[in-house]
């Protein structure tokens, strides 16, 4: 059962053909046949080819029994449940990680008396001696200084606080570092890059596994809670990919075939984004625009699903208290205007600027830590980061807080129950108090304090930031984006603000902006920020205005936030044409050939194909003279996926291709039982239908055509590369043979594909390093 | 310059060898090469190939001069350019037909005395004399009885409005059949199944021309106003596609390139949905999902873009007067319930049950319309319908209006103010009333009164629009499927309100619906009933959640609508996989390749390819021993689209393809000057490299390599057919050429593989008609 499953993937072609010529040997377990090796790209013809097999199968098998016709349902019905699955543990998982991440947050500054598990919020909520007014404020939950000290107040218990604060941080980060690099190194990083190259056709064995779900989900707490400078919704989506990973092993739909994982995770991709940032819609566009490679309709539908479910999963957990998914869901009122679009254009730049300049620095840094001794010392380097992040973050009330929280403040409208430092206006004292709808004001003192806060908290996110995304812990860069850009936007909204209400008489105010009004809001002005800043490190454009689209839960500010998300991918293409995710995946060396990029160069698909010109020949086997032994020289003495089968080495007439992988079992195979087959090492090894029937006392030959690939892909030598790189792209193709009137002339890989764009846009074509 | 941009297509592989036998010929203008007939199916690969190569030169061309830079930056932004033009242009065509509909509409009942070109609410709206509550009541506005004969009521002033709205009805319909039959016969009918052939790669010439555009326009104000049971949604994606093709005559980047021209055209149609439903997510999705084949990133972001512009375009036009973008923009604010999923699941069956009876009933309609003497009276039919339309319409109030105000008043929920008939409930005499939050009450007569009429508007909707849709008229079939589906759910709302109320003791209502409280919202139920309905025409998910999604401006009734949408497409797709779209595309024998069709069948290419066993050999050319005149007596007695090239008809290697249509016409263009260049009949034809140098008195050779594809797409006769499908699919392919080791055995072509298909699922593969 098992063998016959998994040879008919590579042999599947043949199997139609009714020979009858099936080895004996084909029938007993074999399970590694059409399987891949670790950091391999997978065929995706293939793995469709397999799947239609499969379910081939299965329906002519419904028909036999109800019982069949029963497992027939299931499976038909397997990948909702799967989506289902997704949905609820992702959902939770995102839930326990806010709740945790929330409570730990606070421990840093204190704990609550009437019990230790509850956060801040929690423990002065469920007090009842607080008013509205100040519900930070409240006997249970005390600092740790007064707890120790008994003196709330003072330089004391300031440096001691401040002390606890950084040593609970760097306790927090050493944990998570520690337990990543003993437990599962492949839950560092935001994990989109490597989930990008994997939507993408590759193997990497155990990224997507148990540990390192696990593992990731316990030190993403850890490292959000010690104060670093990162985010957790890079990092949701890889846990999402885990969670999709673990439920396809439930189905041998999807655990035995790469092509239809894929689907699954692309879907669990779209779940993640989905409980990051309560955006389900956004969600599955992200996954569409950013991550996914194959995304046929049928994977639309169930992303959709996924997200769903996974957002309502997180919704019922309710984590904020607020019944939102997000801390910063936010809702305006006021319209926007049509001068009001020169700071948001503005504010894309400074996106666009931000966005190249991180990606460049910090893929220099990276470098570094790859190429010099800093990579040997990661745990060091956390610790280092972490120490230096929370000596220099404490002082300021806008970077001690979680950044979220801090997105949150500066996302929000300054209502007139509003007690923070930046709603500190001056109140004109006329007028009555409504709600809604509070005129523009002069700053107060509080808000230029602010302001001067802000700043310093714009240049220390930059920087440490920058230093930060990489290191061995799991680690987002949305939220330290949103951060930069909303501090930024804040600021100029908060000028803008000020100057029209001392200016209401220049002339790019009059139409719009009388004493009196609401005309500008500080918090959009943060919104569009933020969008543009994350648009410029990743180049989301769509799914981006999306996700803000649905944390402000109106259609009126679609137009600034995509005035400046796109302002913000301009300028930053302008610089260079990879987000940051690409440039990790260029860093890393994967195998990813972009959608995105486009070939526009004049070669020929002979100028790409191996051998070269002072190459040895093309190492191929011929269907009919080929011995055993020659077969096990060409494996030793080649390191190639995979050989062309030829009908004689003079007419070099193509007719099929072998995996090396199939070929080494299958010789193994027979090797290790010669004897009682009559096969020896100078056997000949036949690919074509019929073999000759020799006498007992000759060599028996073996025949290996159920191994053959009858259709391999091939392509002229004339064929522009641009329309080879199209057809590696839609078709997900491993190899391509080079063909000329029918001769075979060569081979081109991914990996040859690749390495030719690399050099055509003057890189270095060896950065591309796997298969 | 323009030869050269048009030869260069077809040679584009050729142009890279700098082969230097460049035929003097090709230098004058030869306009015709490279591009295809009516009714033919585009090469994807090819137009993408002539796309780089177009690009390749401007870029080569912008280093040379401020100009040429200048030009290349132009055509960089013409993109975007294009889009904004559309998203304008769709926008106000939009706007003007929401506002003729609404003046045409009202015309069939009376008059504004003060301004005539006033619709009755615009009438009304002007008038000071009106208070809030009746301003549907006010003296400017006249019913046509009342205007000739000074009555207003009575059943003389009954019967001649009666007898007025059926001749206003009749005039228009005329009218609207009688423009699309003169003028632009592709104006009839939604456009959308015609556009998804289109951008799958067809060629319908006009279906997207100036007249179409202007006479749909028209005529589809002039056949919504009729009364019909249609709607303007579909033609106004038609309307969109028009005006995207308009635009795309500016640029020769789009207008000479078959691919990149859909490009543009599938952002038009998420540009026209954008404006039909104020939806401009929910367009994008549409595009993606239902009506487009290629779509890559860019057009996404392009999508995005004009379904924006178009938004805001409609938006500031403001047709309705409420600054929203439709007339049935609802915002709810009660919360449901989980038991309420039972209902909303029903209602999904319902419209799935509907979509089903629908289609076969309308494809069996438009069947018999199409091989019976009916369909020679299209204007007769249309004001036959017309005229049971409107005489069975008049008497019932709920289809006496325009579908859309139907809708809009079934899927508002009753406030306080409500006057209509399905909000005459029994208030709590004890109770004030709170304008918000009015608790479920017991129904009044006017509720069982409007309930009965419902019902007969239902049966009517679901007979009438079973003859409406097809006719020769621009009919959309969105807004009668949302009214259908609305109906009954409003129906359904109301009997799960009033048994909540009166059962509130029930066990299933015991949890959730205390007495006094506001439990069930009756429009709810109409809006997922609507989309029910319209998922069971259309498999529309995604996008038609999204839609309702923006239509409400809340996540909170996802899962309802999801709910809805998921059942009744697996209830309709029990039934039979196609929607209408799809049933029209093969009512046609259009040669189109859902993407969505999975072919499982165990056929190899070898029995799809052409010739058959006993067909006469594979026309063939060899690449230096045919004469000119074997090459005309082959185009004469063929009718190939095009004739593979080999070595020789010994060996069959392969070495070509070449297209008929360029074939013709370079054979042409020798024999009108054969005598100058010394080529007669009985010269031999070369596509090798080099022609050998013949003594001048010989016929000279004919050097043809330029119009040869070096790169013809080939597989193997073992390749199984779904991998050739999905070949076909993504890569766009107009045919495929077959080998076995090397020598060509056949060729398949996009017509083969429909018909293989069709046969394969008992169809009759001879409805595939074209090319």
């Amino acid at each position: 059962m098992e063998i016959n499953e998994a040879v008919s993937g590579s042999s599947s072609f043949h199997v139609m053909n009714g020979a009858g010529n099936l080895m004996d040997f084909l029938d007993e377990p074999f399970p590694d046949v059409g399987t891949y090796e670790d950091f391999h790209t997978i065929d995706w013809l293939r793995e469709k080819s397999r799947d239609t097999d499969r379910h081939r199968k299965i329906t002519s098998k419904s028909k036999e029994s109800i019982w069949e016709l029963i497992k027939s349902l299931l499976d038909a019905w397997s990948g909702w449940v799967v989506m289902l699955l997704i949905g609820l543990l992702s959902g939770t998982l995102a839930g326990v990680i806010d709740l945790a991440v929330d409570w730990m947050t606070d421990l840093k500054e204190g704990v609550c008396l009437s019990a230790f598990w509850y956060s801040h919020e929690q423990c002065c909520w469920t007090s009842n001696e607080t008013t509205f007014d100040d519900r930070d404020k409240c006997p249970q939950w005390q600092k740790w200084a007064e707890l120790m000290t008994g003196h709330a107040e003072g330089a004391g218990a300031y440096v001691l606080n401040y002390f606890l604060y950084v040593l609970w941080a760097l306790l927090f980060s050493f944990l998570a570092v520690s337990l990543v690099r003993v437990f599962a190194p492949y839950a560092c990083g935001s994990g989109i890059p490597e989930i990008k190259t994997i939507l993408s056709g590759f193997i990497i064995r155990g990224y997507l596994g148990k540990w390192t779900l696990l593992i990731k989900t316990v030190t993403l707490v850890l490292a959000v809670s010690s104060g670093l400078s990162l985010g957790k919704e890079g990092p949701l989506v890889h846990v999402a990919c885990c969670c999709g990973n673990l439920f396809c092993s439930l189905f041998s739909k999807y655990s035995k075939n790469e092509g239809k994982r894929r689907e699954v995770l692309s879907a669990a991709a779209a779940a993640g984004v989905s409980v990051a940032f309560g955006a389900p819609i956004g969600g599955v566009l992200f996954s569409l625009e950013e991550v996914s490679y194959y995304f046929p309709l049928k994977t639309l539908w169930r992303s959709f699903f996924a997200a769903l479910v996974a957002a309502f999963t997180l919704r019922s957990i309710n984590p904020f208290g607020n019944s939102r998914l997000v801390l910063f869901y936010v809702e305006y009122h006021t319209p926007w205007y049509m001068a009001e679009l020169v700071p948001f254009i503005l504010l894309g730049v400074f996106g666009g600027l931000w966005g190249t300049l991180f990606i460049r620095a910090n893929i220099a840094w990276c470098r570094r830590r790859k190429t010099t001794q800093l990579g040997k010392y990661p745990v060091l380097e956390v610790i280092a980061v972490t120490g230096i992040t929370a000596v220099l973050a404490y002082p300021n009330p806008y970077t001690r807080r979680s950044t979220s929280e801090l997105i949150s403040e500066l996302f929000n409208d300054c209502g007139a129950l509003e007690s923070s430092q930046l709603c500190d206006y001056i109140n004109n004292p006329n007028m009555s108090r409504p709600v809604d709808d509070i005129p523009d004001r002069p700053a107060g003192p509080g808000v230029y304090n602010a302001l001067w806060q802000l700043a310093l908290a714009l240049i220390f996110k930059i920087v440490i930031t920058i230093f930060t995304f990489g290191m061995k812990i799991p680690s987002g860069l949305f939220i330290p984006s949103m951060a930069v850009g909303a501090i930024a936007g804040r600021i100029v909204g908060i000028a803008v603000e000020q100057m029209a209400y001392h200016h209401h008489d220049w002339i790019i105010f009059k139409n719009w902006c009388r004493p009196g009004a609401d005309c500008v809001t500080p918090g959009l002005y943060a919104m569009v920020g933020a969008a543009a800043c994350l648009g410029g490190v990743t180049r989301m454009t769509v799914s981006l205005v999306v996700i803000m689209f649905e944390l402000t839960g109106g259609l009126e500010y679609i137009v600034p936030l995509m005035a400046a998300a796109v302002t913000s991918k301009w300028v930053a293409d302008a610089f260079g044409k990879e987000g940051i995710y690409e440039s990790h995946i260029q860093l890393n060396g994967y195998p990813y050939l972009d959608v995105r990029d486009e070939f526009t160069h004049r070669t020929l698909a002979t100028d790409v194909m191996r051998p070269r010109r002072n190459d040895p020949p093309l190492a191929v086997l011929t269907q009919d003279s080929t011995t055993v032994e020659d077969v096990e020289t060409l494996i030793k003495d080649t390191d190639y996926n995979g050989f062309p089968v030829v009908v004689s080495r003079e007419s070099e007439r193509l007719i099929g291709f072998v995996q090396r992988r199939d070929l080494t079992l299958a010789i193994s195979m027979f090797n290790a039982r010669q004897k009682q087959d009559g096969v020896v090492s100078s056997s000949v090894v036949y690919f074509t239908e019929d073999a000759p029937q020799l006498p007992a006392s000759n060599p028996q030959p073996l025949k290996l055509r159920r191994i053959l690939n009858l259709s391999p892909f091939t392509v002229t030598d004339h064929t522009p590369m641009e329309t080879v790189v199209d057809i590696f792209r839609k078709l997900g193709l491993r190899q391509c043979l080079v063909t000329r009137s029918g001769r075979l002339l060569g081979i081109i890989t991914k990996k040859d594909v690749l390495r030719h764009m690399a050099q055509m846009m003057n890189q270095d074509p060896e950065s591309i390093m796997f298969n």
